[in-house]
Parts: C-alpha cells; structure tokens; sequence
C-alpha cells in the first residue's frame, strides 16, 4: 500500500467517529464531509485510497466502511500502552476515556517520585521507572505515552527504544531523537495555542 | 501577507523554542533544521515568507529572528485565556508551564458542577459557568479553552462565541461549529494514537 499523509489519516479518524455514531445503514460522502469539515471531493479522495468504496447514488455502506477504516488505522487488535510520568497530564490521560473506547489500554504508569510511587491512579499502582525494562521484558508494549518534565524525556525514551517500544506519545515539550523504525507524534499544547494567536494577529 | 500554512506557523513555533535557547548571536539554517528536525531547504523557504532574514555565510541574527518570528506569531502582546471544564484535563492545563512561558494567561476557569465551584485551582477559584457572559463582558478574552464533556461543547462554544471570543482551543472530542471569524483548533488524543497505530499496522 503506499505511504498515505498524516492529515488523510487524521480524516479517516473523523470519518470513524461519525461511522461508529451512524444510525442508518448507509452514508454519502457529502454527509461525511459535512460531519468532519471537509468537501465531498476530499472524501472521495482519501478512501480511494484503499480501492472502490461505495456505490454511485447508494452511498457507502457504514458497517463496510467503519471496518476498513479500522483495518486501515490497526484498530481491528487491542494495544497495550504504558505511560512515564506521573504528573498532572499523566492523570489527565490515565483517565481519559477515548483511548479504551479505540482499544488503548494503558497497562502501566512509571514515575521516578517516591511520593508518586505506589499511589494508585484508575486502578493502576504506579510503579518506579527503575522496572521499566524488567517490566517490558516480561510484558512488551507497542507503544509508550511519554509525559514527564522536558529535562527527563530524552533520556526516558532511549530506554524505551532499548526495550521494543516502536511507536510514542510525547507530551514533554521538547523533540525527541529516535531510531528510523520508531515512529514519535509531539503533542505541545503551547504551540496549540500559538498557531491561534498567528490566526489572532493576522486576520 | 499572504496566508502561510498551519504546517509552516507550526515549524516557526518550534524554530522560536531553539532561537530563545540559542547561546550565540547568529544561527544557521542547517542548525535550525537540524533542531527542528527538517531540511535547509525547507527553513529557509519558511523564512522566505517574511522577506529576507540573513546574510549568506553568516547565519540569521537569533535576536531579529526571534523579535520577527514572535512578531509574526501574534506573541508581542500577552493573552487572556479563560478555560471552561475544570475536569482532569482541565486541570492538567491549567498547570501547563508552557502557556505562561508564551504570554497565554488563564484568567478565569469555569464549570457546572457545585462541587468544583469555588474551589481554589492554582491562584484560581473555579466560577459557576452560569456567570460566562457577564464575566466576558466585564474582561473580554480573544482565546477560550473547551475541556468540557463532549455532549456540552458545542453550547459552551456557542455562548463563547457570542461573547466575542475569536480562538478556541478544544479538548472536547467532537467538532465544533463557529462562524467564519472565529478559529478552532481541537486537540484529540486518541486521534494521535490512532495515527501511531497506523504506522505500526503498516510497516
């Protein structure tokens, strides 16, 4: 299959919301375009992608699309995911509910403070960092959630990388080095914010 | 000026982070990409949007760049942020360094819920979302954050809108409609998972 953008992967995930919450057995491309903000052209582009999807006239059909999509995304299995860093963002996401309903399930929460450790978060005992590789050893995750201070995130992930992880979240507000095979998304809430204030002070 | 891309304001956003931590006087285009983690090529051609910067051999001035990029980002002047939903996300952004370090000011917090109204959340104390209006007209704010439960997003939108708020930024995982003036940017979690687990799916 070739390489596919990011933001047509982000749209395939609009489009599986509105799938997941579709009530009739068919949708037009105009109804998801409508529903993710985007053009019925747009539609048709990002799940040609994937060969011929729907009928002219008729729609696509919701169950079909919903699991291509998923099948597309990987979602069709379950990830286990471990989160670093027991701060305020790491109990932000411990509870967050989106990521089970997607089939995320956060396995294990490390911190590095004695204060932390031990404490229990959503059912999780927060556990010493120092286990992290004893830990994935027995138990391999595919994906980490990285949120700890900037200081400590480089450092963090190497070990990471060293125990298999392949794929990271990273809310720690720096850029992070990582091997070709491993892939790196940096959430940064401030550059979030940024990106409206350039649209602020130049309408 | 012309209208210059979310991807190329996001890449000046983190060019401003190396500028600001910069220790000589002049950088190269090389360095910035290598930081930046793109090319030459491609830092130049997003400081060619602005005219010319630099001088061949010598690199940019790291204080004109970074008075220029600020310039451009709209970050001269402070913001004032009100937030609504003092939820755990909430609750993370409220605490998030990075906003203060950028001139963003949460200001004012608010919910529905009696439980967390009145409550004291860093120098802040959470007010009932009922007083949004009066409080917004009394201090206006050009940026508001949503880190409200998805089902009461859009009518804390709309009442944000109507209240002169130009620029939300949303945690709330659904679309949101605003009218033409007014810019949205939402943040989904799961969705930058889901873009992970893509690329695990499809190595």
């Amino acid at each position: 299959m070739r390489k596919i953008s990011d933001s047509t992967i982000r749209r395939l995930s609009v489009y599986l919301r509105f799938l997941e919450q579709a009530k009739s057995p068919t949708i037009s491309s105009g109804e998801l375009a409508r529903l993710g903000g985007t053009t019925s052209a747009q539609v048709r582009k990002d799940l040609s992608f994937f060969g011929s999807f729907g009928k002219r006239g008729l729609g696509y059909s919701v169950p079909e699309l919903t699991r291509r999509i998923r099948d597309i995304l990987g979602l069709e299995r379950g990830y286990r995911v471990v989160l670093v860093g027991a701060g305020r963002m790491g109990g932000a996401l411990v509870q967050y509910h989106g990521f089970r309903q997607r089939g995320f399930h956060i396995t294990a929460i490390y911190d590095q403070d004695s204060r932390k450790i031990g404490s229990r978060w959503n059912g999780l005992v927060v556990r010493d960092v120092k286990h992290l590789e004893t830990d994935l050893k027995k138990d391999p995750s595919d994906i980490a959630i990285v949120a700890t201070p900037a200081e400590s995130a480089q450092h963090v992930v190497d070990r990471l990388v060293r125990s298999g992880v392949k794929a990271i979240l990273n809310f720690a507000p720096v850029p992070l080095n990582v091997p070709p095979d491993v892939e790196v998304k940096t959430v940064n809430m401030a550059l979030e914010l940024e990106t409206l204030s350039y649209s602020l002070a130049n309408r």
